[in-house]
């Protein structure tokens, strides 16, 4: 273990969550990943016993990712899987838990934004958008080599751009909004109604016959085996994504965008489609030199690193990132 | 006329373009309304006879907003009203016709931002988002107490979010792009569509009887006279307007939201219901503390004042706007 300028990023997703120490170069020296308790009391725990245990002792600076609202005071306004902990003030309950540590609490995916520009598939963008395809969908913003944090902390909760003032209801209260359409749970209900609408034997199959029991992963499995109604299929949530990417892209003009999440894991069944769809729809595409979608290049650590990294950040007093050099190594020693 | 630290800065219209002459505190000292030529040799010349007249000499910065993308080498990439000036290098003809003068040249929008944040509407908030309502909508950002400005110096084309893929065709090739929704030109096509259908007759009427004739101003009009069509037309107006400026705090998290260009003539017959539905269609908006709607301060001046700053700002090398304290004059000497 190393002492002294370690940082530890901790990642927290609806079952599982993740903890890495960081040295001083943002290499991941030790990891651990454990069931994420519902409940206030035992989560607090489980946090401290993470970084206890990746640091080996009480670090410097700890950052925590999580999905959700967290206030500039690292309050959880709300959460997306975890409602039992909306409301717990994360930053001030872990602090009192870990004397002399920096604590910075934030969303998951403005983390990811972070890693990915510091270290990933980002590295030398200064104007970037990072968009996580999951159950819902995040988003991280850089400009001009910036975090985009917004006047109280909420920035980057671009699943909740309307897209479509006629499409499916939202938990948020609106019809319509992006995640609903572009998410992972898009594409499982995307794929669920082509599939009740007798259009998809072929994905309906993957799923054991059931066309209620479609997940998206059926879906992207048969557009890889290049079964043609689940490649249509494809086309149309590829569409999707672009449309959100493309106003994301005329709102802020970003260099690259990145895609991450759970679901680029089925690659260029995804991503091609994604890309012929946002050359199309971005004003002004062709004048837009070396706007490209890449997939993200940290794979499931990059929330934990990223908010190492801030939290780090912070406690430096440092605005910017720092210069990586592409292929940056982020490894477990 | 002040010589030596003097700024100029030129908002081009698609009717009539505006000089100013800011002194060193941005105070303006000088200004005149022309013509502005179609094309390109007859543009570059008024441009340069504004700049002088307002100037009495060569000034030293020199900043231009038209609205459209104008890239970072300052050659207009795309004119909403403009076609025939597409493709002019605004920067280097300006440049080569005012030597030693540096120029910078950028969309409207962007500079009307900066201007209300340096000296209007948006004093002393960090992160801010404007909003223009004209024929179209325009966008500028601030994140941070920085200009967002972009990987190709497009950022802030706001009005081609699309916000209902089932809406009406735009001329940049997509559906619903919130620009046929929620400017002032929407709200024309909106008054038209209820004239016709016989919903507006006391709209009609102030159209002369021609319910083809119906424009935005007569809707206003009838809204601010209480006439109950109207007032119901302006509701589900602010709603779409409100729908948009959701999604950009969604993405951006801004502290204030400015709303300028000619509808804001309107007053609060447009604000206070837009304020309403903005309230309920942002995600968390009871999180967001001081997060409000403010009408525009520097009315038709803004974008020819911020041209200036800017221009002035990237001749001083510095990123963030000076302080300015609330309530920062901006009257003609």
């Amino acid at each position: 273990m190393i002492a002294g300028r370690i940082a530890v990023g901790l990642d927290i997703g609806g079952t599982k969550l993740l903890a890495v120490a960081l040295d001083p170069d943002g290499g991941v020296v030790a990891e651990r990943k454990v069931a994420t308790p519902a409940a206030g009391p035992e989560f607090v725990d489980a946090l401290v016993a993470a970084v206890v245990e990746v640091a080996g002792r009480c670090p410097a600076t700890v950052g925590v990712g999580i999905p959700g609202m967290v206030d500039g005071t690292g309050v959880l306004r709300s959460s997306p899987h975890q409602p039992g902990l909306v409301g717990l003030a994360i930053a001030g309950s872990l602090g009192a838990r870990l004397p002399g540590a920096q604590v910075w609490v934030g969303n998951d995916a403005t983390c990811a934004a972070w890693a990915e520009h510091v270290g990933g598939a980002g590295v030398g963008i200064d104007d970037l958008v990072m968009v996580t395809l999951g159950t819902g969908i995040g988003g991280g913003i850089i400009a001009g080599g910036r975090l985009v944090e917004g006047a109280h902390r909420y920035a980057g909760e671009i699943g909740h751009m309307v897209v479509d003032t006629h499409g499916p209801p939202c938990p948020c209260g609106q019809r319509g909004c992006w995640e609903r359409m572009a998410s992972g749970g898009g594409l499982g209900r995307l794929g669920r109604e082509w599939a009740v609408a007798g259009r998809a034997p072929s994905i309906v199959a993957r799923a054991g016959g059931d066309p209620e029991a479609v997940r998206g992963e059926h879906v992207t499995a048969s557009a890889a085996a290049g079964e043609g109604e689940a490649v249509a299929l494809m086309a149309e949530f590829a569409w999707w994504l672009a449309l959100g990417l493309a106003s994301l892209t005329n709102v802020l003009d970003p260099g690259v965008v990145v895609i991450g999440g759970g679901l680029i894991a089925a690659g260029e069944v995804l991503m091609a489609p994604a890309r012929r769809a946002f050359a199309s729809l971005v004003e002004g595409h062709r004048h837009r030199p070396g706007l490209a979608l890449r997939a993200a290049a940290l794979g499931e650590r990059s929330g934990a690193i990223g908010a190492g990294l801030i939290a780090r950040r912070d406690a430096d007093g440092r605005a910017e990132a720092p210069r990586k050099s592409p292929g940056w190594p982020v490894t477990v020693h």
